[in-house]
């Protein structure tokens, strides 16, 4: 089994290897590997070129012309394909597949892509630093570059919700100290950052420190804040909003690392870099999170290179982005070209429009052909992500909010995704508040063993009716348990088989459970592999819509993961009531 | 005096510094110094538009819209100026400019150039690893940023020459171990690499094992050899001969250092560049060797860029190479582009054609104005370089060539440059060989006291007719005393007008001095200022039209410098007979 080195890039400087690389270059002996007849698509020149590849171990060794040379213990045929450098994913986490790393590997090395920046940023919200510690040791063995970076936000909101941990800059130094982690992940804590806020300033400091990359998640930011958050040293975005925000971090000086999970988005980008009249070497590309039916059926970086070519992007443009864009970024000069002296990580793809990888050789091995890893990849023990949902079994009763007298004002949240306080009337009925008309159930439960567990909870408007119940233990960034409802007695229901799965996501209606998914690693991630999870994550979106009916753009299934993110602006409900980050205020009740 | 850090780039990750940059970005404080009203050239987008740019310490705080921002402890007014980031020359030679490290930086700061690969070869031949260390020191209180490189092939052509210096790998590795290195300086010994030669493979591999640069000559390599010597890990080349050949070294993904001492190539440069329709990303820009009278008159990195756009490449692609792309090869993500958080250094050109530069900052702090540096450099002890010309006064019997009979055939170097072995018959007189007709003397006498300092004599055809002799110190790259002559009597006089200077250069004719210039640091360097040096040399040059006439491109005066480069393939004169590098072999006597 080919395997990611841990010493990389240390390990192409064997001098064995470089003499037996330079020998085979001259004709002196022969390659282990020869890659014949393929077109090459030149990532520096953006030129297509008819070019044979020779291997040495991990390294190439000669790019020559086609047919020139024969000599290898193994040739492979690429006739009709274009070779291109392996593809790099410059920010995602893995967790959002909800498969293990070595699953998710399975999953994207037959598709062309051979190196990933993962953010474990969910491992480290429900087991801390021994999360990150797994998902460290999780991908050690796989043939899949995984480079891990050091989770920058956990919780995303201190003190207005609990998650599994608490990384303070100690716990962020620890971790930058460690050889395997690339760098700083995401920073979401933007105001954290601009506004000097000790505890992110820290963390901030000690990514710098470290020399390592600091990344970042630059959402709206312009002008002044935008200035701000740079100067304190973070260096990139993926959460760009528009075309005209891509122009803008484009023009701050950023590196972008651009996002394919908004499809509406990608024309508005490709119509920029077209304008431009060429790609920014600061453009990469990324993923962030993937569902496991859109991994499965679609693919992961493959398909935002896809579909932005689909968009009108030169296929150059967008594999340029996404190898030595990203190899530049990662500072990885053995990545991102295919030339004598870099590292063999290749794709050969069958065209340039849909992408389709026919073989896949990573560090000079084959790792997948025709679509379909070549030996299924090693699994560490999952044991430690086991138990993490410590919560008994819940009643209806626990979801009831009590209340004095026969009508109260109460405060909602108004708005999927970019929410805003609400406040309505409500009846009080046996000492309880009936819910309002036209409104959502929400209710967050504390499900880490960090602090109580009583179900916090609130009502959202403008979300829609809901005739049943979901229930969900992935929900950013905490990964509280979570419920959205319209009764408490489906809520219960759901939330009971989620909590009997030791985590995951449960649709209830009428009493009944109507689609489970157990995530019993983490409350996050499937032991199944991919088909089978993207399978059941089907059923799941199937039994949501007889619960509820969406209204896209914003009211869609993917925000009921976000709506408990505190960190975002306006109100949210946490695990501790109902937090406003911006007011830096916690609502422990919302009967006003 | 504003002054490099040594401890480069770490210095930008003070959390106070960072604070207070943070801070003035929002507006909760001023800025230390503000730049309004200038165009700012996007080295990402390529676009020009208004900013200002505010700075904190060394670092840049905000760019933000023009005239939204005037509160600053300086303000410095860039109307009419275009702004762009500091210059950054990939690779060079101080020691070429024969003035010291200050005085070169003297120059080239007013001119823009803000940061410089060096590799301080000429002092590691003469004084070995003192004189690496003397370099690293000379430049340590300059606000040019300079970055040394270790020398990799002192000498040239072991075994063929003797230099002051044999660095092996441990050399190298030694070398490589101090923090001011900044990677391996160009590979020359090509052959030697790719052949597999166990001293440059060691030394090769040793800047792998740094983790560092290992940067490139590779002249005239192609195919087969091209590829060898990138497999052994060389990763750069400034040696290029053609258009199709840069084409050729960035198709195999080489970074090019692409250089502007060929004047006459830079035209089919900027077709080949032009004609990819895009600026690649692995180009820079470097320097290499320019002359003291072309510093002065012309410029260094500067005039690269003005005569590629001349020749019609986009100012914005010229300025991206030697800024954005650099920055990136060198792995400074601090530099390269005007960004907030990154290193405010920022040249303010009048415009975009004859790019003179009105106003230099380095490190946040304006070190020249108006093509005037602000204040004078420190300068340290130079004692160290004295005395390197270990030699008595010479005879002229120390230049005859003992033989008997009447008539021998003696071996000749035919041609300029691009040497190949010649033989004519010479007659014998008194014992001794005359010199024959249309041939010239070239006499090459070891100076660094590690060997016989014989002068070794041989004959050149194809070099013209020369009517006098002409005496360097400068001699690539042993720096052995170098002598060209048509007669005994006036080598000896130029000669020994060098040695008593100490080293340096003159040109004598009919027994008496022409024209010199004293190069008494290492007879390499001058101690005078740059505008002085350069009359000098100019003079030189003028001495040297009366004695010799230049047939270019190949027999100009250039070539004397070095017409003992013994690296080169084909026959060259070293203090140790005549060197053939390719066959390796050394003849004593030219007597066949």
């Amino acid at each position: 089994m080919n395997q990611q080195s841990p010493h990389e890039p240390a390990d192409l400087n064997d001098p064995d290897l470089r003499a037996g690389a330079v020998a085979a270059a001259r004709g002196g002996r022969p390659f282990d590997r020869l890659v014949v007849g393929g077109q090459l698509v030149d990532m520096v020149t953006g030129q297509i070129r008819p070019a044979d590849i020779g291997i040495v171990g991990p390294l190439i060794s000669s790019v020559h012309p086609a047919g020139t040379r024969l000599d290898a213990a193994e040739v492979i045929d690429a006739s009709g394909c274009f070779i291109t450098p392996g593809l790099i994913d410059t920010h995602m986490h893995i967790e959002s597949s909800m498969v293990t790393p070595a699953a998710y590997a399975e999953a994207v090395l037959p598709r062309g892509v051979t190196t990933i920046l993962w953010d474990p940023h969910e491992f480290g919200n429900v087991h801390g630093l021994d999360g990150v510690r797994w998902a460290i040791e999780a991908r050690r063995q796989l043939p899949l570059r995984v480079i891990p970076l050091a989770p920058s936000c956990v919780p995303s909101a201190p003190g207005l919700e609990m998650a599994g941990a608490d990384f303070d800059a100690g716990d962020m130094a620890d971790m930058l100290s460690w050889k395997d982690i690339g760098g700083v992940a995401e920073v979401m804590n933007m105001r954290g950052v601009i506004d000097g806020d000790p505890r992110m300033t820290a963390i901030v400091n000690a990514g710098l420190k470290s020399g390592k990359l600091v990344c970042g998640h630059a959402r709206g930011l312009e002008g002044a804040d935008l200035n701000a958050f740079m100067a304190a040293g973070v260096s990139s975005d993926h959460e760009l909003t528009s075309g005209a925000d891509l122009l803008s971090k484009l023009q701050a000086g950023l590196t972008i690392e651009l996002r394919g999970s908004h499809d509406h988005l990608l024309q508005q980008f490709v119509e920029v870099i077209n304008g431009l009249g060429h790609m920014p070497q600061t453009v990469t590309l990324c993923t962030d999170d993937v569902f496991p039916d859109e991994l499965h059926f679609d693919g992961g970086l493959d398909d935002v290179i896809r579909r932005l070519v689909r968009d009108g992007l030169k296929p150059e443009w967008a594999l340029r982005a996404a190898t030595l864009n990203a190899a530049m970024r990662l500072g990885r000069a053995d990545l991102g070209l295919v030339a004598a002296g870099r590292r063999a990580d290749l794709v050969l793809f069958e065209n340039l429009s849909d992408f389709k990888a026919r073989h896949v050789i990573v560090n000079g091995k084959s790792v997948a052909r025709d679509g379909q890893i070549l030996s299924s990849l090693p699994r560490i023990d999952t044991t430690p992500l086991h138990g993490s949902v410590k919560l008994s079994l819940l009643s209806e009763a626990d979801f009831r909010l009590p209340a004095s007298g026969k009508r109260v004002r109460v405060a909602t949240i108004d708005r999927p995704r970019f929410t805003q306080w609400g406040e309505v009337e409500a009846d009080v009925n046996d000492g309880f508040v009936v819910p309002p008309p036209g409104s959502t159930m929400i209710s967050v439960v504390h499900r880490h063993g960090k602090a109580d567990s009583r179900p916090r909870v609130g009502f959202l408007t403008g979300w829609g009716e809901w005739r049943g119940a979901f229930c969900t233990t992935v929900s950013h960034d905490s990964h509280n348990l979570t419920l959205f409802g319209g009764n408490v007695r489906d809520m219960t229901v759901a939330a009971n088989a989620v909590i009997a799965a030791g985590g995951g996501m449960a649709v209830a209606l009428d009493g009944k459970i109507e689609a489970i998914l157990p995530l019993p690693l983490s409350g996050l991630v499937s032991e199944a592999d991919l088909s089978d999870t993207a399978e059941a994550f089907r059923g799941l979106r199937k039994a949501m819509e007889k619960i509820v009916d969406w209204q896209p753009p914003y009211l869609v299934f993917k925000a009921c993961f976000g709506a408990t993110l505190a960190c975002n602006v306006g109100p949210h409900q946490t695990d501790r009531g109902i937090a406003d980050v911006v007011a830096g205020t916690l609502m422990e009740t919302l009967v006003l």
